[in-house]
């Protein structure tokens, strides 16, 4: 491995060692295989997936049965570069792209890689995330990032890659109309992606009236509030209905808001099982899917940030060391906060 | 309008007064309006709808609050023509797309012709159907048949191109690999039309041996008893699920057996909502839709039943007349019975 | 038909007797038929074929042998609307799109009716167009336009609408390459159309120093002097090539400049036949297409003016009155015309 | 390496020296890398490039300046397996898809493996083919095949995969018509597989009565002799034209015989450029493609056989050892020639 001259051996971890239970251990540095970059990491978003096996030491059949380095939304500078890749990439600053894919099976071959039977995905059990000092990564998902963009933006490049997978999903062109449920971190930036592609009607509903107000501030052309007015009776006639919320009301109110032949993206759900309008869906021949991360979505992301059409600098709201993970984890409590950056180094 | 010179001025007509309610009347001969032909009807299927409306007096929101013709599956010979259509196409024998569209709405205009608000369809409450003696259509709509095609299997384009239209959204293409789940006359028609398009592997659930043992011999590659073993289990993998069956049980099993960004095609459910697994759709990015009728499927039924491709008219196990009506409707009660034709002249 | 009180029962019309020879007489106003609407001509842009059919007398194989009225950019206000049209339009400033599909064709049927076989188009032999007081339209290709939009820009959504077919057809999408040939106005409003779209990289060539100094102003992210450089040999590697300029050396290079997989889509063109480098196109599985005029780009074309995405009042160079529309045609003699808008009233 | 207890040390090889120059060698065995397997060649099919390399030296920028190993059409028997690979494939009877793209370029991720730009692809410059007795290859690319394919079926399912590429961009589906210029081995393919894909009707031009005859024994429904009419005023309005003629006016002819959005794809092509009919192509909205190998098609491939749909078998009319593979390249001169076989061991 080609390196730069000054790099330690030794790393600062954050390690959940289960359920609640964090501690901060050294562990070597790794070294990049081939074809791999070592980066240094600048910037590590806190994502609700990180958040839920810190609290519940599982999500679904992925189960924290081991130490586990969280965090997989982050950007960072390559310091290093294995066989087969070009040592000037060394001293790039990139956003890392957090899967391994096999690259060999059906799913790979096809160009779904994100649906790869051997993903090996960041701070997803067994695989190690990124609340530490350096991480590798493939060296097509190390992807450089202008000056322009912030390592904190960099990082963010994740959640906005899940919502440029949705509006691709949801079929967004200039001209169409979109409802979005739930105006957390993926509905505020899901808003701003549908209006980067073109949408002229981005309605986003909330059951807090600050987080609809703030969603007015980040592309919606329009808030409602789903206690006060139940979408599905207000016409809206929608070319697709992204939800974000997790929320079955919200899923089955968004799918009856659409029009014929119209879809319905389902984002970030954390219940296995929903009642959904079926013969609703079948009259209409609605399309109801969901996105499974993304493929090939960071340098439209890259773009999207760097034209200024996605701000995503504005919506950190939280800054933490490698010693306050705990906290950036537990931030989300504060209904004001929207996205937290740990700074591992 | 032209007409053939034999054209009687009334005709003998089945209407369904109200729920369980069926009479005879006569009725007076339509005319063929601009750009409408004047069909002499052959052969009517009888369709679960035809049966839910006269066991139940409604479907949906659909309400027979007057009385109604039904028969929507109809093929018949053209004996008139009115403005602005060739009186050449007098004598031709012809297969009956029964809707009337606008032509002019959002719908019509993208080429959905069948999500068309302002829909006139056959036997759907208040446009009565071809329980009758003659009945009227705009001209394209009449599709010509070869002769080797016989009225009856004329009359089952109907339902074929349910199924055309469902194995289309399916993405069935040569070598594809599907799960039907429910062996009536839309699963057989289903299996069927999948072996048409190239399906290699065509699995049929049903929980009646008999109607597995039919299926077997109308397509399908591989039968299931789901009450034996849950489909889900099986590690299927298929391209596709389609349901004809309208079980929710069906429906779950069905969506757990297709593969990574596969497709589930929902046919002719009679309830309004159902339990779905959320999170494998989304984690697989499998597609969930239904159908709703078809847009232009009648050439490609009339290849496939002229071509020997599929096999109509051995689905027929009653023949009834226009005062047997009430028995046509009532067939499927014996579980040999699939399809029943009434023959109004 | 409802009309407004104060509607005059002739009309002064600019008529093409034949190649080069113009005059006004004064026409009967048309009456709205069943679902059509009367409009009040407020502005009309002069298109290329408008002065290809003045110059020549034909294009291709359409040739005028009798006296045709020029013009098909066009919008004014409805003062009349026909049986089965709400009174309620009458007063609404409208937005033509100028053509009659059958509806009732394959293509039509098939949501493609752009290509209908018995389509009427405005001002295409023996169709008369809209260089005259009033016209007729179906009521649904009288697209209302909002307050912020001008009579002027209205008119050129015609263009607009080439434009939008030609970007749907290269598939842009926010991160696209695209390189396009000419810098005239169909040049111009593409690349406008293609920033809106979301394309970060929008390449213009043209012959003309001039002409690329100004597409820099309307999207153009570089322009390109083929003479000085042919776009072939610089690497693009662009998503997508549109040629607005009929040079077949344009469009050799341009088919050269795209990626593999990549689209080619050839607007206007004035030559029947062109050599193309065929194992090029097969070896990068190159697709090469062309757009015929535009299905259901209206609703579109307002948005993205009505939001300030397109700007079509800025290339209005030339207005012009009915006795003018000669000096209108000839206007594009000028190197600096880019868009002469005649108004009939 | 695991392997068969019997594989030799060296090989007999057949190398090209330079153009028209063969010569055998012994050259060792190679051994499968890691995720590979070794292939003992039973059947190699001699393909048209094959020729071309030996006679003229080059295809296009493919230049044969060092030795060369020709044939790419192959199957064999696994008798070994590098690290990664389960040895119970030892012994599996295998058709090989002969192609080793990077699995990690832009057009890789996408799923656009064949335009891989790293591509290593069979008997093309610098990389040697299978006129050998052993190749390795990626596991992924060797597909089993059941006993009912013979080993000569299994190495013609490169050029059926052609085919199947060709009909796929056709966008052939039951119902399809299609006109096939050529009727050569690709294009006696070519009709079959149209067929297997439901196409009803299937039109093959050639200029030989011969192959015209041969052609309706392989799925074409009707043939034409070109010189006698041109497919182009018989108004076929056909849904695709695939050209594998290599003939420009054939190509010419089939672009005006498809219909208004019909797709047109171009097969081997020998000649870089051609006249194309632009205008044409323009006002129908043609899209004009072309293939370049193939993706994911061995599957349905060896469905297609084994099916009994495509017939490979009878294509063989001439078998060679490896001493006569220059009378194998050269049996093409006799036009009762379709495809030869060689068997290397």
């Amino acid at each position: 491995m080609d390196s730069s001259p000054t790099l330690p051996t030794t790393m600062r971890t954050s390690v959940l060692l289960k359920q609640q239970e964090l501690t901060i251990e050294d562990r070597p540095v790794p070294t990049a295989g081939a074809g791999e970059v070592l980066v240094e990491v600048a910037a590590v978003g806190v994502c609700g997936s990180d958040v839920h096996y810190y609290r519940e030491g599982r999500i679904g059949d992925f189960i924290v049965d081991a130490p586990l380095v969280l965090g997989h939304e982050l950007s960072g500078t390559i310091v290093g570069v294995g066989v087969d890749v070009d040592p000037a990439r060394i001293g790039e600053r990139v956003a890392v792209e957090p899967q391994r894919p096999c690259r060999l099976c059906r799913e790979c071959r096809a160009g779904r890689y994100n649906l790869c039977s051997k993903m090996e995905f960041y701070a997803t059990p067994p695989i190690d995330g990124a609340f530490c000092g350096y991480v590798t990564i493939q060296t097509e998902f190390a992807h450089a990032i202008p000056d322009s963009v912030s390592f904190e933006a960099a990082a963010l490049l994740e959640p906005l890659s899940v919502a440029i997978a949705s509006i691709r999903k949801a079929q967004i062109v200039p001209g169409s109309s979109i409802l979005i449920a739930g105006a957390g971190p993926i509905g505020i930036i899901t808003a701003q992606t549908a209006r980067a592609f073109g949408a002229s009607e981005i309605i986003v509903s909330d059951l807090i009236a600050a987080k609809r107000e703030r969603a007015l501030k980040f592309g919606a052309t329009r808030v409602i509030d789903p206690v006060a007015e139940d979408p599905a009776t207000l016409n809206l006639d929608v070319n697709a209905f992204i939800d974000a919320s997790g929320s079955a009301r919200a899923v089955d109110s968004g799918i009856r808001s659409v029009r014929p032949a119209g879809t319905v993206v389902l984002v970030g759900l954390g219940i296995p099982e929903m009642i959904l309008p079926v013969s609703h869906i079948q009259n209409l021949e609605i399309t109801v899917t969901g996105i499974f991360r993304y493929v090939d979505t960071w340098p439209t992301a890259i773009h999207l940030v760097a034209s200024g059409q996605v701000d995503l600098d504005s919506l950190v709201t939280g800054k933490f060391d490698l010693e306050h993970v705990a906290e950036a984890l537990d931030s989300d409590r504060n209904d004001d906060s929207l996205k937290s950056i740990v700074y591992p180094n």
